[in-house]
């Protein structure tokens, strides 16, 4: 039911400290969302936000952090839409080291459905609704 | 008590929508933590981590989106310590627009004190306790 | 005549290396373009492509490095326009570190004045056009 | 001869004109010769670095840039190795829009190879420049 993604670590995703920079992990989340998207629908995230006329900016982000990744590793991250609203969405990336049972980060995303006219609350349409909902964990596989 | 910045938003800190991408708003909160540090301090975070062989990976962070942010704003960030540990610490950035009252963005984020030879918790060293405890909200000032 | 900038090296500016990554120049180099035309317009770089409806993508860049910086380096930056053309514009840009003579980094830019509708090359404006004359070396100051 | 490699433009690749930041494309260059490194010797970079103890930081960069890219699209890189010194390496990168023949970008980058304890330039080690020379273009080929 997930939707599974192997993230190669760069050279500059890094900081100082020589571990993948916090905020990177939610530009990470983003970029594993776009390429669901585009798995699933065969189509860019571009193609669907133009043919919808919508997108799905974030409204609320909940993050743990428990072991760090740096330059060179490969990050495995799970997909689960965890909850589907008439406006909203609600999904969990995480992340594991290869070979690792328990995860590295956990993030949680809720992203609100919105006419990219004036960003107002719309409903998921409904190519989208059906789509998400074959990956809606119920219950929700908790990590 | 709370430590005040102004940001202002950059040509390519927006996405495709034309708004903030939110994984920037981390990162601007990172940058008002290491303004924060250097004005109360009168030196570099820096000199502080290779002084105290300490850093503050995150380890939890939380964020509530409610307005967007464009190229061209400036965004009001207040910076508040709402909690202090053993080797914890937990700071919120509340983001507003100028003039504006209610927030447009507020995030909550944990660091962990470690060492940055094997990146173990460690407790808070003296100088930063008794700076953070000068700003610690008691009770926290809930937005 | 050249426009002046401190720029402060970030926690994440840096790469595995702990040196500033060099694509993050380039950025430097569109910040400081941003904060000179901020000062000599008094108003955003923002406002002033919506009220002429041009922008200026870069056509062409040039850079050499010659000295890294790293977190918690300031560097100073003078911004120079060296040449201006009819629809095209050259600015370099030299990165110091603070007390040296001899610049770390030269980075040198040409911008096309472009329409934002479809992009085409357009006249640049007069009103840029006087700004960015005043500030010409004739002949550059060779660096 | 040359190493060929697919990018996907991602969402927050762009700026506020909803083209690829300049910036990014050397961002890009980087990320392919990480790909060609890891496609060459069947191990990460970050190993080779630390099994030799060195890396490449730039010296000089040098990029035309003809047409854009936006969020959605796939550039088409072709790396060419271009000359290899004792202690430098020159490599170009070609940006294509799928499908076209003359290239969107081109970017030409020069490294230096150092030991990564002190920065100081040393001799290419013998099996990058092996692997290095068989890809180099000779005549080059222009573009």
């Amino acid at each position: 039911m997930a939707f599974e993604a192997q993230l190669y670590i760069r050279f500059h995703h890094v900081d100082f400290a020589q571990v993948v920079y916090f905020p990177k992990f939610f530009d990470y989340c983003h970029q594993v969302f776009e390429d669901f998207v585009q798995a699933e629908f065969g189509k860019s995230y571009r193609c669907l936000m133009e043919e919808e006329g919508v997108g799905f900016p974030m409204v609320h982000a909940e993050a743990d952090f428990k072991k760090t990744f740096s330059f060179g590793d490969t990050a495995r991250v799970l997909l689960e839409v965890i909850s589907l609203g008439k406006t909203s969405l609600k999904c969990r990336y995480a992340f594991f080291h290869p070979g690792e049972e328990s995860c590295a980060a956990v993030i949680t995303l809720v992203g609100a459905c919105v006419s990219m006219q004036g960003f107002r609350p719309t409903p998921i349409p409904e190519r989208w609704r059906n789509m998400l909902g074959r990956h809606l964990q119920n219950p929700p596989n908790l990590l």
